[in-house]
């Protein structure tokens, strides 16, 4: 259902501020939480004493204790003390590796032998000076993959998001999916269109008029396990569209990590990268609101998908030219987590 | 569970009125909209191309788009477009035959080569001149047979409804029930009783006096799949009662159209029908705020009692006179489902 | 799960004043009400006429009626009599024992023949002068052993009470349990320590001093099936402790019934029984309000748990000396089902 040796974003750093955090991933019930030396941490969210969620404990001096007698867990999964107690024989609970990086902390929820940071694709906008950043989080009650369906299939921009990024162009131009290398790419270029609202917005942001034909380009990038990055822009018409300078355009990265909760739910940590006026953090916070109610959009569309499916189990979808990201994206998938089950069995 | 060659209420006009509407009808999943030319039209609320619920999409120029990425469906479950692509090969979904009649757009969920609008029965006081309507919409969480049992036994009114319209003479007075053809009848008949606060209210209504002894009567009348007409009303005591001449007489039809979500939930569209008075909107309204009121008052029960046969499967419950109604109803509906059953294997 | 032969509180008498309850009771659902002679009474929450709750019916002259069709049901769960109906042949729904005592009403989930009112262990804070009570209800998604495992391991004050009731010096106090006829007690004594804020307020409340060294004393006692009774209370250091006299000391009984509704969840009664100033309905509010506060504290944490052992059902869990009092309570209600069992084999 999911890869499990692959690093997943768990939590965004605010959410370990001075507290555990609870939160199920693909399946597996963890608490997230900072220890003393400030390294984000991942355990079991079950007291090895009496099965009580460590994420409703403390943290104690940079130690994670129960809330319900007082046990200190180590960020290995081993007790470290508890008071009034011999703990050397407490069996030890999971513990996940766990990285903090582009802003984000990250889970490794399988093996964790073999849970190295080299496996975390670099991601240039979130260590760019270049580049500004701001995102959100949503729970959406729908198989994760459904959310790369979306995002790899931009033409329901036209009909989900009609009156702020949808045009009717979209739909009327071809796209183009291609596999390339550990990535699915799939483009679509339209030339010479007028901008939908969130563009001229930001055409307006940037400096540059914003009732003049431009070129509109939308190129997503899926890797393993789930993560979709979009190059989106509009350029004032004529000059390269998506090659031409930044001066005479508008930019961003749609940033998508989609992070599984359970078979039928998913975290999305969704946020937007963009390379202009970046030490404007009004403009951050005001287009982080903007896709906010945008991406909001989707959610219950995709939540009627998974019912749907869920009544209707043997059916079988279209697999349009438009899918082929999705498509192609599932197989990607597949085969992680086929190449999964045969290294485990042998 | 529920007879499925036959015509259920799917909703009132305008509950697709300029948008479509999903609506689980004998456990189908169903989208109900209103096409270019004017008629109702339901399809399976499943869009072919990704499974998306067709009912989050919209109507445009009279035509059901998926608001997902913009599949134009035909009324016969058939794609009509779909922005750069061929639609030719695209699985058909099921199409119901609609009709839209009485004030209501009736749906058949069974074998549509047998549906025909005869298999409707008439309704006098939806197409006369010389009746008033109002009504409104429930949803329950019970069996759509209990409600059926609920309205042919109305010994019910002096206990869930003692406020309003029970009165002790209810219980007191035999009901008879026979089977006339395809219809059950109940009857009860009350004279010379003191009218409960509601029919004083309609004789008060009609300009009669409210304070005298009046013949009350209730005449239950189901018919196939599952609709309950009752005539009901009080007369000045000594004119005939049911017969007496309208000038000395409040009378009404309850009006009961029952069409099953699940197997164990329902849509209960209820209503009142008048015979005075009907050119007066101000009175149908605040009967229909009374009666909805009243009508409320039997939802609990009947979750109760749902939840109770859950609880306890295997028991029988007692089949009184009071009963026969219910009884007979669910033999009608029994035989239905058994002549489906027998003619769908042979 | 849970003993059947066994006196379990049902509820307190406002719960029945003037209407009947409904309340499940270890897997059973029951009616609960009041009848004409002033005797609390329970039968199964079943109409025998239609399986209404008879919950959602009314006391009328101290008969329980159906709200319904006007059945009438009597407290051995025979029906009394029914408007126009002979009633001879009806079938007899399930009744309870049931006992008003303590100011709480029992009810025996079991085998009638079995049921004595000795079966009740005495509590003398209920029925002498010298004590004042005031307590409350709450429902817990959670085995009702998990709650007494929380009773009878107080350590957890330290961390769930950490602001009211709980002090680092319970943590470091070793603990003592034993088991004395059929009662386990758990004990733990702390002198020459500072009280925490609630047992401040307490001594404020009997005119003693809140800042000088007390010894402070926690002895709970589990009796079958699910009743624990702590001894709880401070006294001016050196005079004795829990000995010591009333003058010098703040002392009371925490009250703890605990009835299972299913084997997931439970209805906790807790209260306090405290021996001083007990003409004080003020102080007895305001020691009640408190304790609420306290006392909800516990259900977000037993609520984790339960979630956390249905995830992983095959998980063992520690049984430290601090968990002794649960275990050896675990123990005495598993060898009652044990008992019965047999019996019932027998």
């Amino acid at each position: 259902m999911f890869p499990l040796n692959a690093w997943y974003v768990a939590c965004t750093p605010d959410e370990i501020e001075g507290k555990p955090l609870g939160r199920r991933i693909c399946g597996l019930s963890m608490c997230l939480y900072r220890d003393g030396e400030g390294r984000a941490a991942a355990v079991e969210d079950f007291c090895p004493h009496r099965g009580a969620a460590l994420s409703l404990g403390t943290v104690c001096e940079g130690k994670l204790v129960c809330g319900y007698h007082g046990l200190v867990m180590g960020r290995d999964g081993c007790t470290v003390s508890m008071p009034q107690q011999r703990v050397g024989g407490f069996p030890r609970i999971r513990s996940y590796p766990v990285l903090e990086r582009y802003g984000f902390v990250w889970v490794w929820p399988g093996d964790p032998a073999l849970a190295t940071p080299d496996a975390l694709p670099h991601f240039e906008w979130a260590e760019s000076p270049d580049w500004a950043y701001g995102g959100g989080l949503y729970h959406v009650e729908a198989d994760y993959r459904l959310m790369v369906d979306n995002l790899m299939d931009l033409t329901h921009e036209t009909y989900v998001h009609a009156s702020s990024i949808g045009q009717k162009e979209i739909d009327e131009s071809p796209v183009t999916t291609r596999v390339v290398g550990q990535e699915v790419v799939t483009s679509r270029f339209m030339e010479n269109v007028l901008a939908p609202p969130f563009w001229r917005a930001a055409l307006r942001a940037n400096g540059l008029p914003d009732d003049q034909p431009v070129d509109r380009w939308q190129i997503c990038h899926f890797t393993l396990p789930s993560h979709v990055m979009i190059e989106v822009g509009v350029a004032l018409a004529g000059n390269g569209g998506h090659q031409a300078p930044d001066a005479v355009k508008a930019s961003s990265v749609v940033v998508d990590f989609i992070t599984p909760e359970t078979g039928t739910s998913h975290w999305y940590f969704w946020g937007m990268a963009r390379r202009f006026k970046v030490d404007d953090p009004e403009l951050t916070a005001s287009i982080r609101e903007g896709q906010g109610r945008i991406f909001a959009e989707d959610l219950a569309m995709l939540e009627s998908q998974q019912r749907n499916l869920l009544d209707h189990p043997g059916r079988d979808l279209l697999k349009l030219n438009i899918d082929a990201g999705g498509v192609q994206a599932r197989r990607m998938i597949e085969r992680a987590i086929a190449a999964e089950t045969a290294a485990a069995s042998a």
